[in-house]
């Protein structure tokens, strides 16, 4: 027997059979799934913060199992939020509606605040500078399908750890699995957050900090390369650490051949490759990590709304 | 026979058997539904102002009922009205792709325009400082299921009558049953306007104004409150009326127990009750009142679609 | 047999067996279609810039197909574009998801790019100043049902040539049928681009310019109205050109009982007519051209995923 999520809002929430239930699902889904699973439900994906492939994934998700999608693009200007609504009502009102409902929001803990009053399911698809946990789930399910593990991996997390939030929901997945060696590696402005350390001390994850990203890529098997989030940040801070951590063709065979570079896009200069690298050298697999999104979510929904 | 409405832009157009009709309609699907009634129907929501309530359940409504919905959350600045369009035009265009639209507006008298020109039926979802047509009587359909009847009640209207077109739209469905009593609780400078008091006198329907909340508070049935419209007003008038009146545990047991308290959200702070409360009183109307939206807003669609 | 497109962004990319094809296709579907036949599939409409017609008439179309649609009103905004993601990415993101894409951009030659790099087929609906091919079809399509044909017409374009790519697409269609003179009357500032006459030289298509839109009218066949586009000029451009070509009362009877008013809407002065010419007068057929946009639309959607 599986445990059963209510709502999901934080990676913490997955322990490892319920991991490797979604793993399995997506496996199969990505082969063949039930166009009809979820005919009659309505899903809503109420976005306070900008997103394409997040919400796209998740209305692509529900609409392939069959069910109905009423979506928002801009809740932060044009719902009841700007008249000074709470979370709490909003979700007390749309419960009424719809069967789920996928929240994106600039503050960090009001996907908590909405999934604690529902009666609905509630799904975190990132809140502030909080957790992304669905994105962590398949970041996590990428890595398994292209290295074969979750286990006794060097993995390095590279660029704005002080802000990505989908960094800090996959350091949660990454220390519930033995002997991955985890190494941060950002501006010093940019550290990764405390509280995310001592949780990695807490659960014996051997991890080190660095500034160089060339000295990392050689030993690392999985490196996970972040955007600066110029958005979440002074002028000024952006200025020390933009363009500092970058891909291309100078450091990439650094990489080995088995090696993955991974990145939850959208990337702005970090990544740097020629088309045909991109296209066809298999260490770049953030592409095939967008597609796993699809799956990863639509194994999700199906968990929510048809198990 | 049932009259058959065209379109449906002022309350003024429901008599009283086609209230009856919604109202029986709406407590069929509240207990079930055909969900493949309006299968191959567009319905299309054009939203010139923020909403969250009632485009999406106007969406929810019309996607349970087996329908499609094509969605405008930004209409104002994201359709071609920024480009001096007139709304005569935008609906001569859409009548070609759609069954249905239903639209709200920052102009009053807009959607009655549309509705004029239009060959498909056009719904109110709020013009301005107009009406609220859809609103007023999911409000009406509630005092029924809640009180038993829409006569012989004491109805308090709290709040911003000045711009609330929520209350405009329900005094006039109110003025149709005998001997309902109407108190206009609001500041000065938010008072009823004349209109609505005239169409009172001529119909012979007792109100009367009053500035305190706590002194109606027990010979209240029903206390419909309304937000104070910040956005309809200068910051001077706000600061005169924000906060002035409120229930909360304080004044909360003035009202009896068959007493009910109506809001059609969303509440910023006039409405400040305990969780268990919120939850557990009968009191408290106001989210089965949401609930009921969706129940009524299906009659709605069936009737302009289906029947 | 006909060529096939993979995708669809500029006007150019059909030749004339293509056009006669998506002629056939719009009429019978104009008579009936098969509402089952892309069910499963879903369209994602991309919209950087606004519009209510063309997105309206591909998510109808889709719809009405059977198809599903994911929407982008403001994609400039609140697309991962806010934080510096290229087209490229966005396409082999979104291709995943989704079974075509129908992108308007306010940037020419983005759509191209998009299409360049898709495995899904993309459609360009407005690139800048560029083209808008879908339109420029529906018009050659509404032209041929109006007059019954596509050659040995005077047809005149109207207004602002120099930035409205409707006019820029629908001329590389014109040029490829015998016998048809063009006019082209615009202020001094707005003049149709340099790359549009050399086209015309080329394929030996007369055509002429002129200030006055009185000398023109009694001698067109169609007449071509488009908007002075505000927002693609600078305030002082805008002063000198806005207001000069009007078709009113006053000279709309100078053209002859057989000619014909197409305009891509929406239209601000520039069509001043009262309501009972608008709806009876045969010579007004820009409301029948919006509809056949729904026809042809269906038609590219079946083409691209269906045939």
């Amino acid at each position: 027997m599986i445990k059963e999520l209510k709502s999901f809002y934080e990676s913490q929430q997955l322990d490892n059979d319920l991991i490797s239930h979604f793993f399995k699902e997506a496996d199969e889904i990505s082969e063949d799934y039930e166009d009809n699973l979820l005919k009659g439900q309505i899903l809503v994906t109420l976005f306070y913060e900008p997103s394409t492939r997040t919400r796209m994934s998740f209305e692509s998700a529900m609409l392939k199992l069959g069910g109905n999608v009423i979506s928002t693009e801009n809740a932060k200007e044009f719902s009841s939020a700007i008249k000074g609504e709470t979370i709490e009502d909003t979700i007390r009102v749309i419960e009424n509606y719809v069967d789920c409902v996928v929240i994106r929001h600039h503050e960090e803990g009001m996907v908590k605040r909405a999934a604690d009053i529902a009666r609905i399911p509630v799904i975190n698809a990132g809140d502030g500078r909080g957790q992304h946990p669905t994105q962590a789930l398949l970041d996590l399910y990428t890595i398994n399908s292209e290295m074969g593990r979750v286990k006794d991996l060097n993995i390095s997390l590279v660029g704005d750890l002080a802000n990505g939030r989908t960094v800090r929901s996959l350091c949660y997945l990454l220390a519930k699995y033995p002997n991955n060696k985890l190494t941060f590696v950002s501006p010093e402005n940019l550290r990764m957050k405390e509280d995310i350390k001592e949780h990695l001390r807490e659960h014996k994850v051997e991890f080190t900090e660095e500034n160089d990203l060339n000295k990392v890529l050689s030993s690392s098997d999985v490196v996970y390369m972040t955007r600066i989030q110029k958005e979440r940040m002074t002028p000024e801070e952006y200025q020390k650490s933009k363009g500092k951590y970058i891909i291309n063709e100078s450091n990439f065979n650094l990489l080995r051949r088995e090696s993955r570079i991974l990145h939850p896009l959208p990337r702005v200069d970090e990544i740097q490759l020629p088309l045909h690298i991109e296209k066809y050298d298999p260490r770049v697999a953030f592409f095939r990590q967008a597609e796993n999104g699809l799956y990863i979510r639509m194994a999700l929904l199906k968990h929510f709304m048809a198990d």
